[in-house]
């Protein structure tokens, strides 16, 4: 079958939650020993996780792990980030070596950590956390080309599904979503541009942290993108050719292999973000299995995250990418159905 | 000694954290494996641990422990909360056996719990996890004479510092303020008031869940209190007897001995935000070794935060009270310090 193709086969696996089993959630909140609606947000996840599992209480995700996509970008040649491109080779020996931070919060939180070379623009040698599956050595310059080939695109989103299902086999029970890609904050302001409606001023950021004549040069990229390419949302697997990066291609893959399992995703910042928009146009039953780990400094990422509904988790100003923010969220998540699943009920303790 | 000398010796005894390793702190979040400031909050917070701790690097905090404060408040007669008293002593029984969600929370972030009975208004079994240190049997109604004698405040914030102390000394190394005592969100809206100087109408809030009707009398019984008393902020202990509560002052001994063993102390909700501006005036270094480890969805949480210069890890939209949302933030506090401790540096990846 042509990957297009299981793309979207894929996409149509995707079932809704379970509204009863979230029902079923909302009722027990209100009898557990605490005022209704006194742990706010937690709430909201316990019954959107039971949603997800099919079951009230859900089950508590005790195994989690973080998968971060590597690619590289052609645009990095307009001059977008004052980072050269093999810092993104480096930063992926970095993760296999256990020294970034996304190793770190991993390691807090107790998740494990995988990276998927979809695109980084070097060869890398084999490491026991690395798996391979480089459908380019990263991406043409989007502002004057497609990134991408639909080929390419569909590729990658099956290759990060793929990696996803054998988590999710091996008994992985929530994903995180990370990023490594230097430039790959360009193909996510494009992306959630071409989405949103928002104009490209309001959609891009300044990534690992650039001066203001670089910022107004990305953002100038970015318009040209857009004009360039004229995106159709309609065709979300075009936009992510055109406009996309790699990695953001097999973000795509997570999240509809994470949604057909049932399996809860946390998005970490606007690479993810602009990915989910991606995602939900193919399959906006996905949304249901879909955590905003946190709000990015980027400003695309609100603006991703207001487009799709997402209340993000955690908020402390991050914009590192590598899944830091979405790992973050883990415990939070825990304690949603954890609360669900040990609290003691008004009755059990003598209240009412 | 008198009880009031004995709080203004420990207060005195709290030293600013060291400069000097909140400075390498801040060097090493420069040379680390990721665009400087990348982290955000993240990367303030490694640097102020490392300034509670001496040391930078400082060291991770493995063994956290909430202490849940509870009381009771006369001011319940006016009719300020829907909660009859009863549910105060059944909380405690219920953290006792494990079933509130301040348990469920303390298990998912691996805290322990104790119980600190300053003012419950009844008598209570012996049960493990609970001390008893009962200086009343409640305090009286706040709006119509002193909530309890200087004498009674200064006993609950010394037998609060002896619980931190013994804790610390068995090895706990971060504290995460609870409270549990039905009707005690009218006494912090009135210190926060107090201390401040915002009116009750922007510090009180709806507590557990009440109508129009009873918010209005409640604002009214905080303004009543405040006119009363005439409350002078130069003189805390004098501030907490007439409008606090005794688990609110057993807080601010929590805090205070913190502070002095230089161990974080993960401030939740507004009854510990109002404590949190007793300690501050009883001995503003302490605020050093202050985290706030959410912000409440009660109006006077933030009305202290922004007073005391405290920027909350969790926003969740949460109001339960009982350490709930502190015990959240306390993976966040755990990644501030390993980040600092076990991610490579930029030399040691080969960048740059």
């Amino acid at each position: 079958m042509a990957l297009e193709d299981r793309v979207r086969e894929l996409a149509g696996e995707v079932q809704p939650p379970d509204r009863d089993a979230a029902a079923k959630a909302r009722e027990r909140q209100l009898v557990l020993t605490k005022p209704p609606g006194s742990l706010g947000l937690l709430e909201e996840l316990g019954m959107q996780l039971a949603g997800m599992a099919g079951e009230a209480p859900p089950p508590v995700p005790v195994n989690p792990a973080v998968v971060i996509c590597a690619g590289d970008h052609g645009v990095l040649a307009r001059g977008v980030s004052p980072w050269p491109q093999e810092v993104t080779a480096i930063m992926v020996r970095n993760f296999c070596a256990g020294g970034a931070a996304a190793n770190v919060l991993a390691g807090t939180v107790g998740a494990r950590v995988s990276v998927l070379d979809v695109g980084v623009a070097v060869d890398l040698e084999q490491r026991p956390l690395l798996r391979t599956a480089k459908k380019r050595y990263g991406t043409e310059d989007l502002s004057r080309r497609p990134a991408m080939s639909r080929e390419d695109a569909a590729g990658a989103v099956i290759s990060g599904a793929g990696v996803a299902e054998e988590l999710i086999e091996s008994g992985v029970d929530l994903l995180v979503t990370g990023d490594m890609g230097i430039g790959n904050t360009t193909p996510a302001a494009a992306l959630i541009s071409a989405f949103t409606g928002r104009p490209p001023k309001e959609t891009t950021g300044r990534g690992t942290g650039i001066d203001d004549e670089t910022f107004k040069l990305k953002v100038r990229v970015v318009e040209e993108a857009l004009q360039l390419h004229e995106p159709d949302p309609a065709d979300p697997l075009g936009v992510l050719a055109a406009l996309g990066g790699l990695e953001h291609a097999a973000i795509v893959g997570l999240v509809l292999m994470g949604a057909v399992y049932g399996v809860p995703v946390v998005l970490d910042g606007v690479v993810s973000n602009s990915a989910a928009l991606v995602a939900h146009t193919l399959a906006s039953d996905c949304m249901g299995y879909l955590i905003a780990g946190h709000l990015s400094t980027e400003p695309g990422a609100a603006e991703a995250l207001r487009y799709l509904g997402l209340e993000p988790v955690m908020n402390l100003s991050m914009r590192l990418g590598e899944g830091t923010g979405g790992l973050l969220a883990v415990p939070v998540v825990q304690a949603a159905a954890s609360v669900l699943k040990e609290m003691a009920t008004m009755e059990e303790a003598g209240i009412g």
